[in-house]
């Protein structure tokens, strides 16, 4: 066995608590290598002869490795364990020690005390999500009293420039909430909506106003509340890594200088503040003048922005938020926040924009889950570019997922495209038939699928601003199609709880053929997803062991019908062409 | 290349900041395949031309792996690197996406922005301790007028019971600050001196009053006045995960059962709080009914002990805390801990106590170091039982090195024993000689050597309580030669830079003839170290490249005195016997 490659650590992702009294255990090895893997276990003071046994489940793999996991019951919340791994040939066993075919040498792995603080705890709604973001500036001009000078008109899939105004507003949304609970999503997520200069409004300019051009606060909370009656979840977004140049601190400091009490908010290098040429502090990204860097760690600037969250996330009732560059704010404002918002609303929904890995920010005390821009950079480099071969795309899915908590991967926002990246129908080169294999999947993974407005009725886009067209309203200028693939694959999910819920098991990958599938199980039900992301039809031999023989399976795709037979199912699909194999029972 | 074997994660102990502006990095690669490394970083938010360069040195190998580290610049603070691999036949990029010959598809990684919080600032002077563990009732009994009732005569490394107390107290200490300042010691920690009523005092009745048994608050107040005045530094020990069983808040709850205001203090299981048969509370490990486990993360019993934590530190002028059952108590708790703390004192050393892995606990916003009890198994086995291999023996000390970051690394707190383990004379079975080898390694190699007191003059005992048997005070019951020993080392570790600051560096490992020898190298500065762990005398020949050719280097220890010809260093050791080589410049 190459002992080299087999890896755990007595922390997240490898070892995390699902409760007070429950620690789940991850073990990373050689794929292929070990045929059975256990983890002995007890109290930290209780002798080996009254410890117990865990056969864990080899739940993923990947190019390189495959994963075990299963759950210690820990009732004194004290760990130690120890695991056992079953090769062909031999036995070993793997401690805090090292990796020993004696049991004594090995030692044993501590997780010394399981604290509510590294009990990753996910609303209990958020398994069963499917979000829709909005860029209010864009997506409905519902009051035009509100627009601003020099307003352009709603050209729907238009390309905008950077500094275009198009009306869009809160009245806007709230018109729309009917036709987006047709679609069938029950979380909105919008970008900035406090007042800001500019159309995206990641320049603050106060915390405590709704943007002047979007609505007042009365308009706000309307939205909230129809939202609400339709049973459609609201999340705003967090800008607190910068704040506006407009900032009433920030102005202060420009104003008084040395003199000012809110000096530091910011990290001044010169006084007198100028924005230009260069800013004479640190701004977000490079040098950006309207995005003056705030000081979060200081208890003060701290306690100002908790108290601007907890206010919205009172007095609106919305359910969450969004944390815009949230892997660049310190960890000590995050916990705070979540202790803050989480005091004021104890189902409210925390997620993360970061574009890279998330592992830091998911143990339990900061966020639950985040923006999941490697999910669509997998679906792209599969679906949209055929880069990769069905090997590739699920290893690195997998290795993505194995680095997070099983809590937070059943969150995360499987996106295909946002304000911040070129539109997916566009990377897809506008193939729509690529574009559907893509929703198919990301309806149907684990995690919550993330629609960003507009995509659902095939919106075109470049990278920003061009991702950021006027909506399309009008119903001859939308994909009807698109549209209703999108409405039947949300029911599809609302109805099936292995596709909301359930675990996650590779079925099928054939690079070759360009033929992916998967299993769903939840509870005792069993839910197929069958993909042919290959350039012809084929025909598909799947195992059929995951419902009893002779049962039979529904496509509401495409209504083909299927029948396990000696334990196989045979699928057929044509090139660029995904199945849902569900039980007849389930579908009904 | 075995790729699957190559590691890195953008987060300590792989990635960590030294500064707002420096992050080290770390990488472990498979042994002996890797001919270079370097890392090509930049400024998150600019362009790939405007990156730099950094060549990473191998500065550690174990039976499996090496490691590359070096320290990026960050300016701006916000990183992102990837990793360029040399091997014989190929060049292999490595960043988030992974290994590959491409740099595009291996992609970068991110160490998104550093924060404060995350660097991990251990005082200055802890680079140059030397730390003497004191167990004040069996150090030195200064006023028999504070002795207790039932107290035993002093006889000197006799073994105690569990409940014998022979009437040391701080008096005792002040008396003997002198003959520690001699011994060459410049940090005392002490065990536990609040008010309880066991000898050890790990069951805290009263956190606000020194133990009467031992002395009141002028008395210590002297005795941290006198240390200060020897140039030795005090810590005391932080009980803070359980008390003891007469606390105020304890006996509140178990008069007024649930209608005590502290009843949240604890986990009661069952009202009344009874002790026996089994407690209705949870404690500390496995039911001790006088150690009941204390609620730190709510924020009132935080509160509490926080102000005991910065009364004691503001009012005794105390260095720093040693931390029991550190592992056990919430990290929110050791964050606002470390705060308080270090808001008192800035200079306040913290080290936890945990015998297994402490990564966790060490990245900037907890504790400075542990009690490094991984240390003293590697010691034991390879000096005192002979049962690791000099390469077994170097492997263990590196994993562990590099699984903490530098500055942890540096203020280790490594012992050979301690009053919860058997002595290292005893575990030696009582032979001196390997004794002497294991402290002349633990005064050598990087971290901080503590002595548990009276193994310096040849104290003997087995496991609690045998362990903690009154001090030998009488000259001519004192192994005077080890007193010497230890003494000669201490000076030598003061005197020698490298020592205490140098970087660490295997010099020769030979584990059939049981040679281990290493250089420390501080500024221009090395010295060397050789040891002849094995059963015969040997001659050793060693690279001289450290020095000049024919620079002279002399052994402290034996007066022996060597010449670099050729590159070459020639020293004979007897067995278990030891050199240190050190430039005659640098000795003088």
């Amino acid at each position: 066995m190459l002992l080299e490659t087999i890896h755990h650590r007595p922390e997240s992702p490898y070892a995390y608590p699902l409760e007070l009294d429950q620690l789940r255990v991850r073990i990373r090895t050689k794929k292929g290598e070990v045929s059975g893997c256990r983890v002995f276990h007890g109290d930290r003071y209780r002798s080996e002869e009254e410890e117990e046994e865990v056969l864990l489940t080899q739940t993923a793999s990947d190019l390189w490795f495959d994963w075990f996991e299963g759950v210690i019951p820990a009732p004194t919340r004290r760990v130690q364990y120890v695991f056992r791994l079953d090769t062909e040939e031999n036995t070993w066993w793997y401690g805090e020690k090292g990796i020993s075919q004696e049991r004594g040498a090995a030692g044993v792995f501590h997780y010394a005390y399981i604290h509510e603080e590294a009990v990753l705890r996910v609303p209990e709604w958020a398994r069963d999500a499917a979000v829709y973001q909005i860029f209010p500036e864009r997506f409905a001009n519902g009051d035009a009293g509100l627009d601003p000078e020099g307003v352009l008109p709603w050209k729907s899939n238009t390309p905008p420039k950077s500094d275009s105004f198009y009306g869009g507003d809160l009245k806007g949304i709230i018109d729309r909430i009917p036709w987006l609970a047709e679609l069938g999503v029950n979380t909105l997520y919008l970008t900035p909506i406090f007042r800001s200069p500019s159309n995206h409004k990641y320049n603050i300019d106060d915390y405590e106003q709704i943007d002047p051009g979007f609505g007042d606060w009365k308009t706000c909370k309307a939205m909230v509340e129809t939202a609400h009656h339709y049973g459609i979840r609201v999340l705003f977004d967090g800008v607190f890594n910068h704040s506006g140049s407009g900032f009433f601190a920030f102005r202060d400091v420009q104003e008084k200088g040395a003199a000012s009490p809110y000096k530091n908010w910011f990290r001044i290098r010169d006084f007198p503040v100028v924005m230009s040429p260069q800013p004479h502090y640190e701004t977000f990204a490079d040098h950006i003048p309207d995005m003056p860097k705030l000081m979060t760690h200081l208890p003060e600037v701290r306690e100002y922005f908790l108290n601007v969250a907890e206010y919205w996330t009172r007095e609106m009732g919305i359910d969450g938020w969004r944390l815009d560059v949230a892997n660049e704010v310190d960890a000590a404002f995050w916990r705070a926040f979540r202790e803050r918002i989480r005091s004021v609303n104890p189902d409210a929904l925390i997620v993360g924009e970061i574009w890279h890995d998330p592992g830091p920010w998911l143990r339990g005390d900061q966020w639950d889950s985040v923006m999941n821009y490697r999910f669509r950079e997998a679906v792209i480099s599969f679906f949209a570019t055929c880069e990769w071969t069905a090997e590739e795309f699920e290893a690195r899915l997998t290795s993505a997922r194995m680095g997070v908590p099983e809590q937070a991967a059943s969150a995360m926002w499987n996106l295909l495209g946002s304000h911040d990246t070129e539109r997916f129908l566009t990377r897809c080169n506008h193939d729509r038939k690529r574009f559907q294999l893509a929703v198919l999947f990301q309806m149907t993974y684990p995690g919550i699928p993330m629609i960003y407005y507009g995509d659902e009725v095939g919106m075109e886009g470049g990278p920003d601003p061009d991702c950021r067209r006027p909506m399309v309203w009008e119903e001859e200028k939308q994909d009807r199609e698109l549209f209703d693939f999108h409405r039947k694959l949300l029911d599809l999910r609302h109805r099936l709880a292995p596709l909301r819920r359930g675990d996650y098991r590779t079925w099928k990958v054939d690079g070759k053929k360009g033929i992916y599938a998967f299993l769903r199980r939840y509870q005792e039900e069993s839910v197929g997803v069958v993909i042919n992301n290959g350039d012809r039809r084929r025909s598909i031999r799947l195992e059929g062991t995951a419902w009893g023989e002779g049962a039979v399976l529904l496509d509401p795709l495409s209504g083909g019908r299927f029948t396990v037979e000696e334990k196989h199912v045979f699928c057929t699909l044509d090139a660029g062409q995904g199945a849902l194999l569900v039980p007849e029972r389930a579908i009904k």
